[in-house]
């Protein structure tokens, strides 16, 4: 952490600021220039407020130069994380396909979009029980129901499953639940993540949609925090204002957050471009990129889906993808300690 | 509503289309060119899923021409709303001045705060208890302690209070407080607006950063759908590329919303820049600019605030403002359903 | 500036650049801790080029801590630049309006319009002859004939013209004009800039529609670094994913520049939103503000103007803005060294 | 065209209207509903101007439903447009790699870096003569100079060259270019895209960081509405809010465009990114989305480039990246009539 200090400048109060950096067990290194001073400090800085020392008199500016998390971070931790879902492995070399429908409709509907899925060879079952949707007047889910029939199509068809949860008091639903969600809407809901952080089911981290790389580090941390390490990281598109696709996906988020962090990083292209059309040449872009996996929306009847149809491939698509991403994985980009070789 | 439907289509499929739009009320006029045949949907369109319309085969694209929003939405209640928080009102042309810390501190801070803004003519005080961080190391509030602290200084200063509830399991801690805010992390905690809905407690409502302006208003008519009316809402800056200010406040939002909507409106120049130099000029630009109230951190000691220091006015600097805002507010503009005169 | 070196650095690469700062005349404060070596440059960094240094394989990361510009820097010239155009004073406490047609259509047009805003109280005349249009089939102005339309407009009201200048080619034609305008997609036309740093007519330079504040004034430093200090920064919208507006006004820009630079800000609300009735709550919150002036579209016939006819005011329209205005500056803020009082 | 009227609007306005619209050529077909009636346009409305439409008293909002680019949109072409750069080909299912150094510095260094990425497999040689710099105190290129120099490369290579030209005035020393390119600060340099339109020469036209897919194919309309159809996309990030990457690439403009467009597409992660570790995983993702082609930076010594040395390989890694791209070129996606297969 750097601080530049302004020209002029109490004496007696810097001397107030040093004690207090030192009590922070933190070291200073002054450079004392003729236009202006600067204090580096070393040591671990994560504890220190930003806008506390923004709003010192003598402070003119504050620049944090190392990483704000630890247990997330790449540096003190140079190896992989690999997450554990039943037999499945995600992370470390090992590339996992999360595939289903957007929300859970009908016993019929998830089993049949299961057992097709398992077949094009997707290893974890996606389905939303409970949806966030922007209007109230809008499809909110099948809600507990729906989560009794994840748990059928999971008894069906071995495919362990992951959902979204939207608030904590749900939280006693989703036993049977193999790997929680945290939606876009939720990566800031520090409560939720505290409390899931005390649990140890995997988390499937899905960034906000105007989260920076830091940001979304950090709610991973929180969740790590309190002692859950099982956190993948998904991509799913940010903001911007480009009109024609619902979000824009951040392909560069892959080595950059390799780079940063050991936790496995999906990519869920269905969302991030609301596209049908689109969601197969930006899942290959993604695991050519690097991607430890993809989380695709499957639908055995799109233009009657209860929600998000528009982005959703039938069976038959998803299949061909599925083929398409074998053949491409060989020739992907592998990272060593968080650099693509 | 509007269809436009792809060059060559299926008249079977559309025929299914129109009988399935009719069994929703709607009106279906069609217009049939060389080039390219429009439906046009006429009657309450707030039902129709444009995304199942999109995944149609006939379908090229689907534009929405009237608002998903009823119960918010100035066209149907050309009337400003007014909200009473005890025996303020915020609203149809009264201006409400909230001030006071970020974080509940202690006794001591909270009640000379809480008497400082009073004297310089705030009417609301706000404070936060439970706050949302970035950093999962920094300072999380006070908690149940910081409510408690917030209801003395109630008691002895008559000013109503203000403060942010970060998840639902935290309602029935809310009793003594006159507005609940719900934060910009929150803006689409879709569960919490629902039971936010349920009671009957003034809401004040902060814009997501990276929400529009209809996204906004959506999760008002969330809460007002369950039967609460008492929105207020807030206009706290939004994300964008410049790095300069924390975020970009978007004045343009006052007379936006007042167009779309009869709620009321607030900005909180404090969070929305991040500067404590820049919260003069945006407040006397928000009330300028017919803004029906203000929210302002002030802290009588900044350099030492647990939080956001470097954005909080001293009390002195927080009178000189109030100062400046009474002489400026009957020069602000004025608007008669919902636009400015 | 601040460069973080890689935890394992080699020795030799370390002195070679430690040689080659020194070459620069920088001063070098190295801060070594246990973690991480940084060090701090002392001097004029103006110079230094940080994807060059970001480069090496020494560097994890370089952070400016000092602004890249100096002629248009606040800290080295504490007084307002003040702009003279005519009799016309811009900044350094003089506020100016400037009105007129987005395009020159005929000789009664533009005399009209000029005529009338001049009653209202605007000191000079805006008008495109030449107009960048984002469709090859869209209206591109009367060039030169709308050259010579605006200095009849001049002759007969007294007004000086402001009128935008669209590639260097242009520029013998702009003899008779008062302040040539550099729109907001030429702020970058670096070779544009250079040119119009050697002649000493006054430069209305518009932010670009995705530039950051010092993005903006690197460009003023262009015109500024070939000797002509007379820039006008006008701040008219930026590029946001909020569809409802056509750019997102950043208000925030005022305070953010006056402390910045000493040059003179005025604001485009007309363009900024591109929604008539949203120009004068924008205009009276720029005022307030403290904006050095306002650039505003008026058009005696909004719904036969040639180009965005959206966001011009009527006449009448204007000379209610105007006389609201002149009621709201005197509450202004003011600036002292570009920190608002 | 949808045009939507305002509910009380006058019946004399309104016949004004469409009287006004069929003068243009317009069928209308207009749909009354009890709460909104909706005007359909059907015809060519790529010459009507919507901000007109908006300004009318009568009107709420108006839409637009088909696109308003002719020349080069998809609709109307539906084969690839091919590209040819000497005896190379660009676009339908021709790949093209195009490499070099961000500046030409030397004749040694264009030449050494020339013959470099040809062996590895270039077949157009990239570097800047005219360089746009943020700074006016940053190297500004070699100017003419660097257009000789490049020369002398292509002469001793064989391979035909592509670089910048900043400003119409620099025209007449482009003779011995292939292919001139547009750079992203100037693709809405209106009155260069119209000159750019008279010559035959292919245009290298890059995406404006903050610009639409659909303001990014009009840009392409103005060369082409000019006749010289020979113009190459070039998708090179765009900004966003996320400071760690120096834009962010969007790649799902690659299928985007491939549906807008018959236009080629190639893809610019150097600039993009800004980190030249990251050039590779986005080199590969931009294969995979089906890109035509990639334009690369590549130094013979990147610590010491003139400009932008952070993001440029070195000559191993770029051979290394072509290897990997000729590996995974045959499993990329490819397009039929714009849709992925």
């Amino acid at each position: 952490m750097v601080i530049l200090l302004k020209r002029q400048h109490d004496k007696k109060q810097l001397e107030h600021l040093m004690n207090w950096l030192k009590n922070m067990n933190l070291e200073i290194h002054a450079s004392e220039g003729s236009m202006q001073t600067i204090l580096g400090l070393v040591g671990d800085t994560t504890v220190v407020d930003i806008d506390l020392l923004k709003a010192l008199d003598i402070v003119e500016d504050v620049k944090r130069i190392q990483e704000p998390y630890k247990n997330a971070n790449r540096k003190f931790h140079p190896k992989d994380t690999v997450v554990n879902v039943g037999d499945v492995k995600i992370g470390g070399g090992n590339f996992v396909m999360i595939a289903g429908p957007c929300s859970v409709e009908s016993e019929e509907q998830i089993c049949c979009v299961a057992e097709s899925v398992k077949k094009s060879g997707a290893k974890i079952l996606r389905g939303g029980a409970f949806k966030p949707r922007t209007s109230p007047y809008a499809f909110q889910g099948m809600r507990e129901k729906g989560l009794e029939l994840l748990s059928e199509a999971k008894q069906k068809t071995g495919l362990p499953i992951v959902t979204e949860i939207m608030d904590l008091s749900q939280l006693h639903l989703f036993e049977d639940v193999d790997v929680i969600q945290v939606g876009a809407r939720n990566m800031q809901n520090f409560e939720l993540l505290k409390e899931l952080g005390k649990i140890n089911k995997p988390i499937l981290l899905k960034r906000g949609l105007a989260s920076t790389l830091q940001e979304f580090i950090m709610s991973a941390e929180y969740i790590m925090a309190g002692g859950n390490e099982n956190v993948i990281l998904c991509e799913r598109g940010i903001r911007t204002y480009e009109p024609s696709t619902r979000n824009t996906l951040d392909l560069s988020a892959i080595p950059m957050l390799k780079n940063m962090t050991h936790l496995p990083i999906i990519v869920d292209p269905s969302h991030a471009t609301g596209i049908a059309r689109v969601v197969k040449p930006m899942a290959l872009a993604a695991v050519a990129a690097g991607a430890d996996g993809l989380i695709i929306e499957v639908h055995n009847d799109p233009p009657h889906a209860a929600c998000d149809g528009a982005q959703s491939l039938t069976p038959e698509a998803f299949d061909n993808l599925a083929k398409a991403i074998e053949v491409i994985r060989p020739m992907a980009c592998t990272y060593d300690q968080g650099v693509c070789q």
